[in-house]
């Protein structure tokens, strides 16, 4: 733990909240959740407590405020794709492939936004919803209507197909104790991300296909 | 709340064992999470706190004990359903449909599974693994292999499979704050879930379907 603490601290043009939500993020990685201590942001930062506080204020708003970095060019990215010049799948190939993508690299993405929208704060959890899950919502809708207007795809229920498409995308990472405690794996690889992807890509292209339609 | 608890006091019938691991089923729902302290559990079945260390040891005891009951049964029944004298395609149908069932009554199932295999009690993780988990992802890749083998599906991977349909099924209800911030329903009906169960059927069908490769 020493040996990050140094090497964090040498990135001279880091600035402290970035450092600090580094250090959340790998050690949510490595306890593959949520519980993670302010003092042990502290320690693996090499940066004292009390900035915990004077940039989040609480250890729920340094949650958000990694959330929101973790979003913030994806969902930016999805919203472009609702009126880009391409067909409604090659938007949904590409935004499927992000979604995997995102859960890939933030493996505590599902437990994290489930935490802080069921948690007590109204706020925070309108906050949450409208900056992280909203926009996807939205966006997949819009493109699947797209596809069932256009006759590319089935008649399938737009707001289902979210449901079944985002699960389908995120599942194999959200349950990723099933790679460490029944695949042998002690990680998804890059690789098995990229064939994940196609797995998805292919299962879905299949599902909404027009003419396989009853 | 105190309704709750004479209503509870009154089943003559049933255990205290049952009604504990009752009472931590409704507040869970009830809070959308497992955040549920033992006082609770005591307060909502009009039973003791000593009870819940007695019979079960402990919280996460209890949670064990909880997941152990749900899932006994429908774990027989897909155990049963691979070698039953019917279609893969039969079988898939009946196991989701299972599936949307299970996460529809316990929508708090995954974090569950979770919260107790990422846990620091590696016996815990072991027992949830292998009693919860494994069978389902045996029983799934079995039958989907059968299917694949018979020329009913497409050549797909079963294990990458197991991760898709299982994703697919459970999102809508793992994801349920999306119905409560997104869709104003404040829960999903028994109506929704059979609209879903058919959805998802439908999609999945088309999804594995042998003739429409590549």
């Amino acid at each position: 733990m020493k040996k990050t603490t140094r090497a964090t601290r040498a990135k001279g043009a880091q600035s402290s909240p970035e450092a600090l939500l580094d250090a959340l993020h790998s050690l949510m990685i490595e306890r593959r959740g949520l519980d993670v201590a302010i003092a042990d942001i502290s320690e693996r930062s090499g940066l004292n407590t009390g900035l915990v506080r004077y940039y989040f204020k609480s250890k729920n708003g340094m949650l958000v405020a990694l959330l929101d970095r973790i979003v913030n060019l994806p969902i930016r990215n999805l919203r472009a794709l609702i009126d880009a010049p391409i067909t409604p799948w090659e938007k949904l190939k590409r935004h499927l492939s992000g979604l995997i993508n995102t859960h890939y690299r933030y493996p505590y993405m599902n437990e994290l936004v489930a935490y802080l929208i069921n948690g007590t704060d109204e706020e925070i959890a309108k906050h949450v919803y409208t900056s992280s899950v909203e926009p996807l919502l939205i966006a997949q809708r819009a493109i699947i209507q797209q596809g069932v207007e256009s006759g590319e795809f089935r008649d399938v229920d737009p707001t289902f197909s979210y449901f079944t498409l985002t699960g389908a995308c995120d599942y194999m990472f959200t349950a990723s104790y099933v790679h460490r405690l029944g695949l042998h794996a002690s990680e998804v690889s890059d690789e098995m991300r990229q064939r994940y992807t196609e797995h998805v890509l292919n299962f879905v292209r299949a599902g909404l296909q027009a003419d396989v339609a009853g």
